[in-house]
């Protein structure tokens, strides 16, 4: 993928409303370890990373009122997201997103955005971990 | 993961209307490579796998009446769902829906099922690659 700013898919997000209630499917029944549980407290989210070997699992839920918990309430549980792995996401977001305004966040060693467009009514983030 | 049944994320699907109209984001603007592009006229669908560097892309269209087509009348476009892959699916079934009637479709040298249970609405599905 020589032309291409993608050089994996980081992770899927499942947006729960609760994630202590749906933690055990993922772990106990599918048997997936846990990686990090986050607060980003900027976003209003808590974040539960899971290992699925190749990819991971994001398992998000709001924790204050923000985009998070508007779309929960409007769409409830599902599959949020999908978020891509660049090498520059200030040269993938001008390439991706040519002219238009983005916010880059940082969470530990993670630069990441949400892409303005939504190619078929998906999410996409992007991610770079800080060399 | 000794104990779990999952080896990996095989893909994640993407639900559209159209393949012709929807494709060239993920191949000109994102720069995936196609993989594959299959009709499978059991299921009513066309595939079409992106490659995503450690996982794929799948992008999916109703060429006929059935469960996807009502989907995407009754949701829209969007994520539709995850693949996990596995190193024995009836095993896995068996795990992972015990006593549930489950189908297992061939499609080439892929066995794939979907799992009965929805956790937080998400749609499941598992696949071996044949040996």
């Amino acid at each position: 993928m020589s032309e291409s700013p993608i050089t994996g898919l980081n992770h899927v997000a499942v947006l729960v409303r609760d994630i202590d209630a749906s933690l055990s499917y993922y772990t106990d029944r599918l048997g997936l370890k846990v990686l990090s549980d986050e607060r980003l407290d900027a976003v209003g989210v808590r974040l539960v990373f899971l290992d699925a070997g190749n990819a991971k699992l994001q398992v998000v839920a709001p924790i204050a009122d923000g985009p998070i918990a508007d779309h929960l309430r409007d769409h409830g549980e599902g599959l949020h997201h999908i978020c891509l792995e660049v090498d520059d996401i200030e040269g993938a977001v001008q390439e991706l997103a040519p002219g238009q305004e983005v916010a880059i966040n940082r969470a530990g060693d993670r630069l990441s955005c949400f892409l303005p467009d939504r190619p078929n009514s998906i999410l996409v983030e992007l991610l770079q971990y800080e060399k």
